[in-house]
């Protein structure tokens, strides 16, 4: 078998055997199929697509090129969560308590990840003491004993797609519905889940903002679950305005414990409630959505969940008060309040600028050894479909520089109207084994 | 400019500046663009063309990315010639020399190249003594006295075209009409012709079997020569069955100084006089094709193109003799006479699969540092449309092994039919700037 022959096959529109994307992806990580035949392969499969079988393929040959973890001795269904990129997602913080207070265990490992703020472990650390470098040991005993644990997802997890990412990256191949959906599904696979509720988000914040897109990427990764075995579903969820009220790593942390005692923006807390629900059922704890919503609001009432988010932050070597004194998070030297010029309903607030604010601020990473300020971000006082008075406050801006032109800047994010904006979903869809 | 955007831009879609791809292909030459970037442009470029600017643009850049040679030294206008890769294509060897007796200048560099035989050089190196080596004030003296010179092509020519197409060759990027017009016109613009007539051959020997594909080439190869303001023409020319009798190196310049002395194979001196008539024109040395046609017969029947022959041979070391005198060439150990096995018209002799058996005979080279026998080939003593005996000779097989297989995969190369084939036109058509 020859790379060449590959790339000429699927550059002509040819489906490519199980043996010969195993062969593409292993050789490639062996060093023995130089990066510029990979560039051409990629650039190929942009173009002429790869069919449900492929795709599989593909996800399974690279969540079989490094290690894969063994979740066997823990008891109980793993069911593993996965949001595409959003602005001020929090919901792996509240979901998971919220699920593992149902008595269902979540053996998590997550990304820190390029974008407008950290990944879900930037966010983690930023509770003093909270470590993520758990050795698979200690991590399995932790879930079985408190049913949750969320560690730093290991480099050694998948390298085929760590190689490929950085590949696409500078070959402008990034963005192939086939690619993408395989890059997150073998690392999830490798991470042993049993099976997976995937949160795909759209609209101006999202890393697919057309719907249509969205969705042929949501139906894409269920087919790989179902193709490898492992149960998926996917939710279709807006991104138009940025989820919940803050954006930032610090402010995230502080969000989730919110919203965990109950005091969270409804976007925010709707999402996870939906989120873990379909994580209830996949795990067979609930029969029907509704029961495990029904359960899950519960947990939120009675604080069970941030109960068990202060357990892990003590299992995890961090300092547990910060669930009751939010002041030990690390704060930003400069509270700059955004004041609205003008009264009228806000009908939209843009989740792509607001991110790209927050990246600017220092939130996130550039570069993937960017240092990142885990302190500073944007606090929204208001969300779409708001009535606002002239002067009202719109936004708090949290800066350890004092802000020059990120004010004005914060300004054009927000959209006015004269009349109550277009109701937009939160939940557009839900995609299932049986719609792929 | 960033190499990613302009890779991005070319996957989209979108039409690339002449400064973009001037970046391009300076910054790969200088290694500045990796070779993983240019494989994914490459692949971009296959799927979504380039228009007739971009071509042309791209032609130039590779053009001038090394040494341009300067020709003014030499009196008169030079137009090259340039046949794309065929099977028993002497064309250069016969074409040359009848130019140049008519006092048109011939200043040309050839190539070695892969393929079923040798290239032009191989082929005159067959000639003992002779040398393709000239510096380039060596090559202008004797293009000035003589009017006939053919080197060696400089490694310093177009060197981001050798780079590139090594690239392409190992990232299935190769048959990509924008990138093999530019390729070959980059080559030809730096060896400093100030027109050229091109031979695009069709037919299953050729390097674009389907008709439609080599005209799509010569259209695209006749527009960067406008646009680089080189008078360019080309001819569809049919490549179905071999070129002539012969195939092999020392077997074709026996046949081009056998054609030069009017002994000749019908299609290829037909093809020969026709290449030259364009020339002819394209120099301004006759006003018509018709006109330069009949001079061109006339230098035939005089052997004026002969006896430039033997100038050219004399001029670069070779031995003269060789004219008269053809056992002085390399001569392989074995003929095997290939005889019918039934008797009918010849209807198709497949070039491919003759160039192949060449090709297995030792006459070509499979890789750039391959050495090639040059006395090997194969002699056809007959043509398409001819009919035969059963026992009638149709091949000799010139080899310095005895045959074992190749008897009958000879044979194989012949179809017969009951009534005489159909006629197929030599030169199906004759492309001109007005045409593209």
């Amino acid at each position: 078998m020859r790379a060449y022959d590959l790339i000429l096959k699927k550059r002509n529109g040819m489906e490519l055997s199980s043996a010969e994307i195993e062969f593409m992806i292993s050789k490639y990580t062996e060093g023995l199929v130089a990066d510029y035949q990979m560039a051409a392969f990629c650039m190929a499969v942009y173009f002429q697509g790869m069919n449900p079988r492929e795709t599989a393929d593909l996800t399974l040959a690279m969540a079989n090129s490094g290690k894969k973890y063994d979740l066997s001795g823990i008891s109980g269904t793993i069911i593993d969560k996965h949001s595409t990129g959003g602005v001020g997602d929090t919901t792996t913080l509240i979901v998971a308590p919220l699920v593992a207070s149902c008595g269902v265990p979540v053996a998590k490992m997550s990304g820190r990840g390029l974008g407008h703020t950290g990944g879900t472990i930037d966010k983690l650390e930023s509770i003093p003491g909270f470590t993520c470098e758990l050795e698979q040991n200690a991590f399995i005993d932790q879930v079985n004993a408190i049913k949750i644990s969320i560690i730093s997802q290991s480099e050694i997890i998948a390298p085929a797609d760590r190689l490929l990412y950085a590949l696409r990256d500078v070959t402008a191949t990034v963005d192939s519905i086939p690619l993408i959906a395989s890059s997150i599904m073998s690392k999830k696979i490798a991470a042993g889940g049993d099976g997976f509720v995937l949160d795909v988000k759209t609209g101006s914040g999202a890393f697919m903002p057309k719907r249509e897109q969205a969705i042929r990427l949501a139906k894409t990764m269920v087919s790989i679950g179902r193709e490898a075995g492992k149960p998926t579903v996917a939710l279709i969820t807006d991104m138009e305005q940025p989820l919940g009220y803050t954006i930032g790593n610090a402010l995230e942390v502080r969000e989730a414990i919110q919203t965990l005692a109950g005091e969270g923006a409804w976007d925010l807390t709707e999402l996870c409630l939906r989120i873990g629900a379909e994580m209830l059922v996949l795990a067979g704890h609930s029969q029907t959505d509704a029961e495990a919503y029904q359960l899950l609001q519960e947990k939120l009432k009675s604080k069970a969940g941030l109960f068990k988010l202060r357990e892990l932050i003590s299992s995890q070597g961090g300092n547990p008060n910060v669930i009751d004194d939010l002041s030990i998070l690390p704060q930003a030297q400069y509270q700059t309040f955004v004041k609205s010029e003008r009264s009228g309903y806000i009908k939209k607030i843009d989740a792509l600028k607001i991110g790209k604010l927050v990246m600017q601020l220092g939130a996130g990473r550039q570069k993937k050894d960017s240092t990142i300020d885990l302190s500073v971000g944007i606090e929204l006082k208001q969300k779409a479909g708001a009535y606002i008075q002239q002067d009202q406050v719109l936004a708090v801006v949290h800066s350890n520089q004092p802000l020059s032109t990120e004010y004005a800047d914060v300004l054009d994010c927000f959209t006015f109207s004269q009349s109550p904006p277009r109701y937009q979903p939160l939940i557009w869809q839900k995609i299932t084994q049986e719609d792929v």
